[in-house]
């Protein structure tokens, strides 16, 4: 499921797909196995895409960019699959989830299994900075989940708290992707620093979208049931700002504040929250956030993949998946 | 609970020790919480201290070895934590652990957290070997317990089996420590290959003991509940001997297999594994990997701790906690 504007990197990312298959590769049979569902699970290598989109600003060299394009799918799967084991959803993409195959106690250990095989990747660099952005990244990724569940169910937060938790959930992985992608083609600071900033904006974009999407969306695009995050008690920014300027308010915190959710009570709720206009007003604050990534490209070099860039920035405010 | 014999770097234990308490410190104070309760239910500091004195056979240098000895030691908490998250232990060490307190989803974030926090430390060194080893090992760090998943009940393993287990559980860690120490001091490779071969043999010892106890400590001194390791299904060594030559190796193979067990039946089974030997046999082998160690020692140069080294070696094959 690659996107069609990654056509200009069509074969580079084969390349990647190909080195994720063998880098997940173990003696054990049930690794292999699981970690061959999880990859043939799909996903928009994203993080991958972008790693090489980023070292095309600068002297491209794919045997350079592969282990660390590979290691940022690697960890990224690591965080779903850890997802997985403490949220207890049982589809991811449409496809059963490692949990649900397999159990927590095996998903647990995936996950660590996922991450110490990007390690290895990223111990080959000998760039200082693709392990330290990414050992940072990583510890704030974990602060991130964390925060969400402490912060379930909390009707009180504000979207300072949203975009907090945001950033350290999916922002921060994205916006390295495109930094250490020059980086490993060693690029100056810069340019490495305005590709980071770049992907921070992109990556608030989707996320945004993506909590849109789970209230928009039809179950069979988005791959999981829609509501999922109202089920499970996650505010996200559409909820944020009904909860402040819908007229029944009192009405959706309730919903909320239930432990168990009828998808007749999920539905009223999302209702709720649309027609205080909580959807057009999130969207416009992704839209604000493609500005911003379009405004950095701007001062990027004159490369033919910034048209690819910006087509992705655009792509990321109305897409349906 | 620091061992006496690390008397010899006591200080050096301490600094570990506060700078362990800082590196877990968090914005979020849920997570410095959990760290610090972590932090204060003890353990026995063996890899930091281990670290240490492999940085004592070359230019011993504290500020070189601290960010390395509590990477390692963050590594092992990791895991621990997310042993508990997998196999419902309610309490480690005496303590109640992070699941008991927190549930599943926190611990496994937790976990990752304290990962990332070591990822951050072993950023810091450019010799290459430290993130290489500790990569390595900590993908067969998770290999090691996916395998103890999938080969519990197993009643046909043999000693094998049992081996290549227990060195990615444990030993591969210890190893690791008594190797890196060295490296981050700068010791040539002779000697991080021959201290990498002695943490090998001492870690197999620590396990093996380890499995021992679980059969025959006292709960009070073990801190976890005694026939743990029969209770979940994993065989480990003296069960492995008994299945093979007690003369009730059916009715043991009975009881292994039951789901439920009661606390009689745990009895009786650690009854026959005693009864046929299992035990002095597990104790034999073990002591051998403790001959292999200090065979290893007499290799290394004639510094001060190599008699700690010793005595360490002597106390695993008697220790009683």
């Amino acid at each position: 499921m690659i996107f069609d504007f990654f056509s200009e990197i069509k074969y580079e990312i084969s390349v990647v797909e190909d080195e994720l298959k063998k880098a997940v590769r173990s003696s054990d049979p049930l690794l292999t196995e699981t970690a061959t569902h999880l990859i043939s699970a799909g996903g928009k290598r994203l993080r991958p895409a972008f790693c090489l989109l980023g070292g095309k600003f600068y002297n491209f060299d794919l045997d350079k960019l592969v282990p660390l394009a590979v290691a940022l799918e690697l960890i990224h799967m690591a965080t779903l699959v850890h997802d997985d084991v403490v949220d207890s959803s049982l589809t991811r993409r449409g496809m059963p989830t490692v949990k649900a195959q397999w159990g927590n106690r095996i998903s647990t250990h995936i996950g660590d299994y996922l991450l110490g095989k990007s390690l290895i990747l990223i111990s080959l660099y000998d760039e200082p900075l693709i392990p330290r952005v990414l050992a940072n990244t990583s510890v704030k990724m974990s602060e991130g989940e964390i925060l969400q569940i402490t912060t379930t169910h909390d009707t009180n937060q504000n979207i300072k708290d949203y975009f907090y938790r945001i950033n350290r959930k999916t922002a921060l992985l994205i916006s390295a992707s495109c930094q250490l992608g020059a980086v490993a083609c060693g690029a100056p600071r810069y340019l490495h620093q305005s590709l980071r900033r770049f992907g921070h904006h992109i990556g608030m974009a989707f996320q945004i979208t993506d909590d849109i999407l789970d209230m928009t969306a039809e179950q069979i695009k988005l791959g999981k049931p829609v509501g999922g995050d109202l089920k499970q008690g996650i505010i996200t920014l559409p909820t944020i700002y009904a909860l402040r300027k819908s007229s029944a308010r009192d009405r959706l915190r309730e919903i909320i504040n239930k432990t168990d959710k009828s998808e007749q009570e999920i539905s009223e709720a999302i209702d709720l929250i649309t027609q205080c206009g909580g959807i057009t007003y999130s969207a416009a604050i992704a839209g604000q956030y493609i500005a911003k990534a379009k405004k950095e490209l701007a001062r990027l070099p004159e490369v033919p993949v910034k048209k690819t860039m910006q087509t992705i920035a655009d792509f990321i405010g109305i897409r349906k998946f």
